[in-house]
């Protein structure tokens, strides 16, 4: 179905140059699990040591991988991470635990690691049941042909109805030392069974403690992945894992242990520009869109005022179909801070559309000239701006418009 | 730019025959308030006596009209209510207070009855100003105009992106004698500023004491107009009101005083036939649709647990469009039970699309055939049903599809 979408008006130009990381190593397949004629199967072999950490779904429904990858994350030991697009093996019951279970001994066997070191991910179709034995018969000679370079590769086998591949990467001195991050995502929004499932992996030769990678990837989740939306719909199989070689130890860069270490705030601001670069490219990705929307909120009673605030403006539909429409619609994000829920100050609230103020203390701003700002409406990239005037809660969170092509996409996708 | 729209596909072919209430009458104008070439402004003036009660939206943002309504809804009295379309005297700061006094005056002096006895509403455009003296201009002429059956003349007066006028109508006998209810909406969906607030108002001759009303259409209310959705955005303005003008006793109807009362169960039930016929009409009426979707869900933790679970389904986009799709992509009610955040068996989750079981005991039916359910998906009306697992809590919710049309009436509204 992807072939039949236009690509994203924001697909970026080229692709960044991706860094060889110590202890890792890349393989994709043609398992033939869903689709025909293309790669949806994606191995990565980590050097013995690696550790991981990672978020997933909050959804009550989640898929048997996700169930999986939570039990592992709580030791954190790590040899290999497979991913396969075309099923989410996603409410398939007892079948979907099975088809873990052979994908994963399948997986031992290849690499020679116990099941319980092997993260998997599954994205697609959900309710249809998935042969893991399509996956583990190609493990073998896969496993053989594993490459430190193959980035573009691994990005495309996993992905469903993107446009385009999501790779990010940074490198960072620690101690003097360069230590290299690189990362990529599939998702066309935070959008649901059956095709947008975001799925990212983050590779790194840092040397960390896995407690203090945890705290870290949580903490970072919280302010990228968990600030862009779609259309509000959650993924039963969204996963996060970030995996950590420590084989930059080898070039002497210092193990960063506890989260006072300055080297872990140098780390980690690295670790969140790559997330933060992945998580707009998956909005940037939202199915059918044609602008890219940032929403600020401030003054909220604090900052998880402000998020529940910003994010009811980011999925109203009535706002977003006017976006679409170029339209500053301003009414549309007064109603949407009415409708969150959380106190704000209706006679204080202020509104700007860019560098347009359009609303203020209750009302119409004096210098509100509609045609100036519907002139701005016409931009790609658009900034709504709210302050609710009650306290100093903040929050910033991403979004996309919502188009004919949304409809098209998700009305059609499997028919 | 209702006139660029469809009809809903469920506009009833008659409208139904509408009683005299004895103390009821309507009056319409063409008051000139944005639109031209249409009635804009309705008048209903009430008996002296007549009791009000009702509910107003939950917005934080809400209207200057909505704000005066719930201080009079305190003691209850009426004489009369005035309600416009065009513009909606929201977000309109001092202005919008200043045009319900002017509208306010203006009725008291063409009535001659108190301000505090008047309700006002307004519908329409947001953040406009509105010119009160426009509606008061209008008023002298309008009360010695009113009439006892221009039901359908008030209800069209109301209408902003309505496909069609809501009226609904019941009589029911009190100790013998015939007690009427009548009562008309305007909505097409509950979908926020510019367009498509709910109003309603609802008249009967009943005799019944102003506490028992307004806990009768409280708890209605929570059961009718709180469980339909057109696209999960709420209103700035959204106000049902029910007048009670007691000159069913001058007939010998016994007055209703108490809940315990026989009676009360009686009326009760007819007031809640209109009501839920009225909020059904207006979901038909969501728009852009091409389905009316009810929505199911029981074995929840509590009835408050399966509403979130049922509303989470009803609003979620990606279903909604599937269901324009005809497409009966079940795993998507799993992902909605599933970002529901309420409590769910996932392997116990049992899914019906109308008479047919798709999914039980966390997986893909053993019979199910996707052409025998693909077919389920053509009718005009289609059930989902959803047992969650856990417990005896069970809602009802009541939504519309998500097509092509909703984006071009969003998108295209104000340009």
């Amino acid at each position: 179905m992807a072939s039949t979408v236009k690509p994203s008006p924001f697909a970026p130009k080229s692709l960044p140059d991706m860094p060889v990381i110590d202890g890792v190593r890349f393989g994709t397949a043609e398992a033939g699990v869903r689709y025909q004629n293309r790669t949806d199967l994606m191995l990565a072999v980590l050097e013995p040591g690696t550790v991981a950490a990672g978020v997933t779904t909050s959804s009550k429904t989640c898929s048997a991988p996700v169930l999986w990858c939570r039990e592992q994350l709580k030791h954190g030991r790590a040899r290999a991470l497979i991913v396969n697009s075309g099923n989410a093996n996603a409410f398939t019951g007892k079948k979907g635990t099975e088809a873990v279970r052979i994908t994963l001994e399948g997986g031992a066997k290849a690499l020679g690691c116990k099941a319980e070191e092997i993260y998997v991910a599954s994205t697609g179709v959900i309710g249809e049941p998935m042969e893991g034995s399509r996956i583990a018969d190609a493990l073998p000679a896969l496993a053989k042909a594993v490459k430190a370079d193959a980035w573009e590769a691994a990005a495309r086998a996993i992905m469903t109805t993107d446009t385009y591949p999501k790779l990010a990467t940074a490198t960072v001195e620690i101690a003097g030392v360069p230590v290299h991050i690189g990362a990529f995502s599939k998702g066309a929004g935070m959008i649901a069974p059956d095709m947008a499932t975001t799925l990212s992996f983050v590779f790194t030769d840092a040397a960390i403690a896995q407690p203090v990678l945890q705290r870290l990837v949580s903490a970072i989740t919280s302010r990228t992945f968990n600030c862009i939306t779609v259309d509000s719909d959650t993924s039963t199989s969204d996963t996060l894992l970030v995996f950590a070689t420590g084989t930059a130890a080898k070039r002497k860069a210092p193990a960063i242990q506890d989260m006072a270490d300055p080297n872990c705030g140098i780390f980690a601001c690295a670790l969140e520009g790559v997330i933060q670069d992945l998580a707009l490219q998956v909005v940037k990705d939202g199915e059918g869109l044609t602008k890219h929307v940032t929403v600020d909120v401030w003054g909220a009673e604090n900052d998880r005022a402000a998020h529940r605030i910003a994010m009811s403006i980011a999925n109203s539909p009535i706002l977003k179909t006017a976006i679409a429409g170029e339209d500053p619609n301003w009414g549309r994000v007064v109603m949407a801070v009415g409708k969150s829920g959380e106190a704000a100050d209706r006679d204080k609230l202020a509104i700007w559309f860019g560098p347009h103020l359009v609303a203020v203390d209750g009302e119409r701003a004096a210098g509100y000239v509609e045609k100036t700002v519907a002139g701005y409406m016409k931009n790609a990239e658009i900034s709504i701006k709210v302050d609710v005037g009650i306290s100093g809660g903040h929050a910033r969170v991403w979004t996309c418009d919502m188009t004919h092509d949304y409809v098209t996409i998700n009305a059609d996708y499997r028919s």
